[in-house]
């Protein structure tokens, strides 16, 4: 099958290329840009030479409907709610990355600050956090975030039950792939390295996200994010006030509901996670900890923000989409060292 | 002045000689250690020629106690616990920057695995946080834990007005030259670097002494660790369940506490600090965040855990005992970038 | 095909494990070590969970020779000089990763303080620069040391036509993972991050292995190396001094000479490479640019040090040995960002 | 004394405010921007609370020399050819840090692709090499480029001696902090951390500052540079190719110049710096090693480039234009670890 992306030369777009090359099944029929079209995506990222060598094309529906099976939008968040709605008219396949239909409008305008999607087009997109998926026949995905993929895995089953009830505490940090490509003072190299910043205070737009998906049983949560120096990856640390019986239950359902599925790994119990077991690939490994004296919960969640928390996941529900294991052309061995 | 380190080879005992060369009233009269001795110090960390050239000597409690006025212990934990008893016996003055004299004897046993110091000499230690020193002619100085300095200088006046009352979290994270200088698997650039791992979980030295100088009104607190890829510099986050008034007030006593204070900065209000904007220097940086929605006060505090958290404070706890401005030789600027 | 890894828990070994997951026709059949025997290599590893997680068991020849059909040495030097011999005598394939088979017996004694294997097998053994292999059907490869892939690729067209008279400077940089995984003070992350520190002065044992390989008609050159605050990459600046017509022949003689490889990619005219754009791949990059006012042409040559340095080469040979295209497997994309 | 700053947000100008802080007879009297005007320094950099909280002011000469002795200009390249001439027109002492005045005209069109100065003004301005300063009372200052300085503290010696004669080459490597402050592809994390990447090919600026100040003996060299993923720091090889005797005397040479100058350290034979020993210093350190087989001569020269590559030694060309010691202020010791 064939497939394009619009915004390939973002991180995101660049790890679409990047994990799709090896994919047994697909073939990417066409790359698309905003910017710098008519280049060679190698001669911007020669990394991918002889890998990988198409032109940036521009943004032409009837041009990609006609030559491709589904379309990823890899762009920035306010590009997709205008630019994905001819192709969803048209009944044809989309895979959005960006953040621009996974809220209702009102939420959206608040978090983004942005002009949302028609609400016609938010209903009709089914959110992709892949292990939880509702309707795998969806042809329309908004592929979640990277911190809310971080945080829904472990909690979902926990919420599912009511195990949750007061307000806990996460406390998540990203590297510095997950701020963009476009540069400014925050991802500058030496504001960035041999630092830790807090950014986003109470205002990061992954937070009406999580809320969203944990349902209506959802408890009041605090949600920090800080910058690490490094490039991929994302630790969250969950910190959940539970009785002992609560606590034991949870990591029983973490457990169980995985126990099936591929790309999340629960760690022997008391064993917690590194960032860098899991980079390069499409894993989210969760490890757990209870601390009886203060009666709290940990939980730690790590994944790679480029995969599991974009091109990963995209590439797993478009597995899902077509009828083709999730696994397919993303089991690859996370980089270590 | 003169004083004599012992350890002066680790990274707290370089670091008290980076400080005091630029100290107007010490001198370093001889350094001291239990390898290496005979060689000179610049010998085996060549920033240190032409700025301090001494040789190691043996750790000869008469000798030192001849040609000094006070003693720094730089070493590991279980030493100073035997090697500091003749000093302090002779009534002579005493600053031990490890763990061995911060706790009771049976929590050392506890938390250190170590054969703790004859409880006499325990009791005759007066705990070092030079913000809060009761009594600042004592002799005899237990320096505080890097991590328990950058929680308990934000904690302290709050607790003292018994405003946190449930459990609260600590989520706080260390640069590697918290964990010393002998090569080990943690410390190997490959595992440190773009990674971030949580260590001793549950299991971390500082907590009771947290709990030991939070004093009776303790309340419970979760409390884990992470290391970061940076050598220097701590940032631990506070998250604690207030109402809107207790925040409030919360705010306002830092402020007021620390308002006389040279070492301890509050940032303006919802502005959090990074640890770049403490490294080289002294200072212990606060911010804190209300959010309503959540009723959780953030608090971010910052510190170098070589100076604030280490040898600079240790410095000026010198200061204090010898009756100088607190602040003698310790007021330079961090280094930015 | 089956294959057995002996040193599977080294930088080497663990990337040999990565690289050959997903190979098409390539089954790890065991592993083996000399440490740590009995313990699951994902226990180690974590990375590994549900990707490869076999035993570590003992080295015993004739189960790995009933059990695969080639045995791959990841071991440190001075190992497999004794541990692959009973392999050569049975007529087993062997690819070894160390530098043991590399050298005559008088150089290897020289440059690795070691006992060299006996001269009988030494001679048995092909050298696996794999680009200028020349018997493809050997059964016994010693694999190339990582700098001396980096400076040979480069080199050995240029010198084979003797365009490089004169002396020249291999000014070479190597990230932290080419230093091994045992803990020491130059890996220690506090002396490796934000340091340049060169190691080896005129005395890294690659200097040999390039002059050796280089042939009779090897050029003198000085050969230094530094270790840079990253973990895999290596950059090798070579200054060679020649005309304006030696240079634009030097160009030439190394587009034509990698036109046809898969593995070599020769940049356009002046443009030079940087690590980044190769880390995870098999891939070497080349970039030219001569300077008419010296004299000098300046070549650039950048690669994995665990992949086209080691365990990618070594799968490299093993496709060439067992009749595969050279590529089988190895055809992943670099990981940028 | 007072002293004012003009370009006091920029890397080199926070670094003269951290030097200068420490300096007994220096007043910083006014900081003065071409942006920001209005905002207090700390405002923007919160480290340097409390430390100095001067306001950004505009640059009006007048009040400028009504109020300081000497001027600091930290602008970038292109500013000061400017902006410094009513000063030097008013015989008012000024201390230029960035690129505008050392040069004459015609080299500075070429390599900067800038306006120069007028000639009159270029002429009358004294290159300030510390160490080698011709004029102790010249008024006006060119401070000299990082890499320069460098370069020129071990090869002034050698060339005016006329030891080197053939062409030689110079490896040289920078930190990030020297490429500036404003974010762009080059110093974005992403591409700056886990990389090394060459820049400015055979077309760095420093090239011509080099030549014309080793004087009509120049002989030719080869000059790169490039970006280390790190914040502070240069590191310049230099390869000579030199007869024994000839780097015998070289040795000798720098050994002797440099007996009595407290900035550069000349280390013990054959023993080489790294980045990290000089890091938040003033001090050069430089280590040689001579390769009897390959007749090169290895000279590696470390030193901070925002402190011996400029604010330093710009405090330091103050200290001599005022009488005091040169090292006045600037004897702190590097920051290790």
């Amino acid at each position: 099958m064939n497939i394009s992306i619009v915004g390939a030369s973002g991180y995101s777009g660049l790890e679409l290329i990047r994990i799709l090359h090896n994919h047994p099944y697909v073939t990417i029929a066409s790359i698309h840009n905003y910017s710098n079209v008519g280049m060679k995506i190698n001669q911007l990222f020669p990394h991918l030479t002889d890998i990988y060598e198409a032109t940036l094309e521009e943004v032409i529906p009837e041009q990609i409907m006609a030559q491709s099976d589904c379309v990823f939008f890899a762009t920035p968040s306010g590009v997709s709610s205008l630019a994905a709605i001819p192709f969803i008219k048209a009944g044809f396949p989309v895979i959005d990355l960006s953040g621009d239909f996974r809220l209702d409008a009102e939420s959206y305008s608040k978090w983004y600050s942005k002009t949302p999607a028609d609400a016609v087009y938010l209903e009709k997109m089914e959110y992709g956090l892949a292990e939880f998926r509702q309707n795998v026949e969806a042809k329309w995905i908004a592929n979640p975030g990277c911190y809310a993929t971080s945080v829904l895995l472990p909690l979902l089953p926990i919420v599912s039950e009511q195990l949750a009830s007061d307000t806990f505490i996460i406390d998540a940090k990203s590297g510095v792939s997950g701020a963009g490509k476009v540069p400014n003072s925050a991802n500058h190299f030496v504001n960035a390295h041999d630092n830790l910043a807090l950014y986003k205070i109470n205002a990061h737009q992954h937070i009406p996200e999580i809320e969203r998906y944990l349902g209506e049983k959802s408890p009041k949560f605090q949600f920090l994010t800080s910058l690490l120096p490094l490039t991929r990856g994302i630790m969250s640390t969950l910190y959940l006030p539970l009785t002992k019986a609560g606590a034991r239950r949870s990591i029983e359902l973490l457990e169980e509901t995985y126990a099936t599925k591929t790309f999340v790994r629960i760690q022997p119990d008391g064993q917690l996670p590194t960032i860098k077991q899991v980079v390069g690939s499409n894993f989210c490994d969760i490890g757990l900890t209870y601390n009886e004296k203060t009666g709290i919960l940990t939980i730690v969640s790590v994944l790679d923000n480029l995969v599991k928390g974009a091109a990963g996941q995209a590439v797993q529900n478009l597995n899902l989409m077509f009828g083709m294991d999730e696994s397919t052309g993303l089991l690859q061995s996370p980089i270590f060292p």
